[in-house]
């Protein structure tokens, strides 16, 4: 096709569908302040649309832990008593939802934070696990499209706290990457989506010690080398990255336009692709 | 004029402006779960474009105790210190809050919770008081009608939380009376504002004990006579009704139709105007 077939293609997709950027930010950005404003001062200087998912750091569990309130992780995920979901609905919604948007709105960026139940943004049913009892987990089932696009759409940009809800009056706590990667799903029918997942790593690396083997792309066929085979042996890549690559492909394949995998401190890096791990579909 | 005249001027008022219903909530609403639920249910079944502001209860302060944190109150107003700041965010903005929202949807009532920062709501500034330092506490300057009324326009109820910022990074505890006489004189340039101040007495009674002694109406004439004298004395009703009093005065003469005193578990006889006191600047 050469250069000039590309070009009028990007001219009219650009036409088409305006872009949005959905970043995810990791618990280590949120306990350290500095960073945290520091990160902020770089999402309100990104153009266009955009929303910013966060999960809850360590606030959660130290509030819990002056409260008496016992938290059992399995896997990664905390399960969620009544008291627990009292705790993470008060942190992750009201202090640090509440926080990020004044920081914003300091920094210009006129921002507003949601749960899952304002404005019925997502709806989601407690999990339903054939062994374990996750107390109030939310897995997502649909995100309101029309409500979160007329958001963007007056240049709001949308702060999302980990928290769904079951429209019978139950909240939710929901897992962070699930909510950012479902926005961008939702969304991609209406934007031309760049989804970015920020974590303490430089991006995907083929070596777990060494900061400068960040991998710059990965598309489909590249990460069937990179993984370990189906019965578990080889791989060239840190097994914990195969659940965040895994969720990545799966984006991909319903609409997301690219995913990138980096650090938060460098937000215009990863999104002008110069840092990090960007993921393709082609 | 007559009837006929009197006639043609509300039809012309009702296509002019939209009717809008603003009601806050006290604190014993918010303890009691069941007479929560309760109200959420005829919230959710008034029809029309409606806002709740909800205050804390004791929730707040059960929180602040828990974690050994002292509360002082002067005057009924808590004085917000940093970490009473991040108690009354976590409760208010948070749990009391994303609860109520979550109901409401549950209810069918599709709503939005916010605080003063999300969409730029609500814009204060720490109280500059001569002579007591009450800490992290607003006193509002302007809403952002055109966000307010955008949601409105979208059949989305708003749930305020009695919490502002400053636009530069600082959130405020803010006074849940003074949040709903502001959003109602703000929004009553676009609507004709109901402003509804819900506590645990019928209404304004002439007689402190008999909650039989109801005033169904006050105007600015009769106010005069049950008030005290200049100097303090007489009066016939009870002093610690007559801030509310004066605020509901201010906000009639700032372009609210009706402020109604008088039990939240009467909300469709205080709209209908078949219980509580009906406060009109005529």
């Amino acid at each position: 096709m050469g250069s000039a077939g590309g070009f009028i293609r990007n001219t009219k997709w650009q036409i088409a569908m305006e872009s949005l950027i959905i970043i995810k930010i990791g618990g280590n950005i949120i306990d350290d302040e500095k960073s945290l404003h520091s990160f902020l001062q770089s999402f309100s200087s990104i153009d266009g649309k955009k929303i910013l998912v966060h999960g809850g750091g360590k606030l959660a569990t130290q509030l819990a832990q002056k409260l008496g309130i016992e938290q059992t992780m399995i896997d990664g995920r905390r399960i969620t008593d009544a008291e627990t979901l009292k705790v993470v609905t008060m942190v992750y919604a009201g202090y640090i939802n509440k926080n990020i948007v004044a920081t914003l709105q300091a920094n210009g960026c006129n921002a507003i934070g949601l749960s899952g139940a304002d404005g019925n943004a997502m709806l989601a049913h407690k999990r339903n696990h054939p062994t374990i009892d996750y107390g109030f987990a939310g897995d997502v089932d649909t995100i309101n499209t029309d409500f979160l696009s007329a958001l963007l759409e007056k240049n709001i940009s949308i702060v999302f706290a980990p928290i769904t809800h079951d429209k019978k009056g139950q909240l939710l706590n929901t897992n962070a990457d699930t909510i950012a990667q479902e926005l961008a799903k939702g969304l991609s029918k209406q934007y031309t989506v760049t989804l970015i997942y920020s974590f303490e790593k430089a991006g995907v690396l083929l070596d777990i010690n060494d900061e400068s083997s960040v991998i710059k792309t990965i598309n489909w066929e590249y990460y069937q080398q990179l993984k370990p085979s189906p019965s578990g042996a080889g791989g060239k890549i840190f097994a914990g990255m195969i659940p965040k690559l895994d969720n990545a492909f799966t984006a991909l394949n319903n609409g997301v336009n690219k995913v990138i995998i980096g650090k938060a401190e460098k937000l215009k890096e990863l999104i002008n692709g110069s840092s990090g791990t960007t993921i393709k579909n082609e």
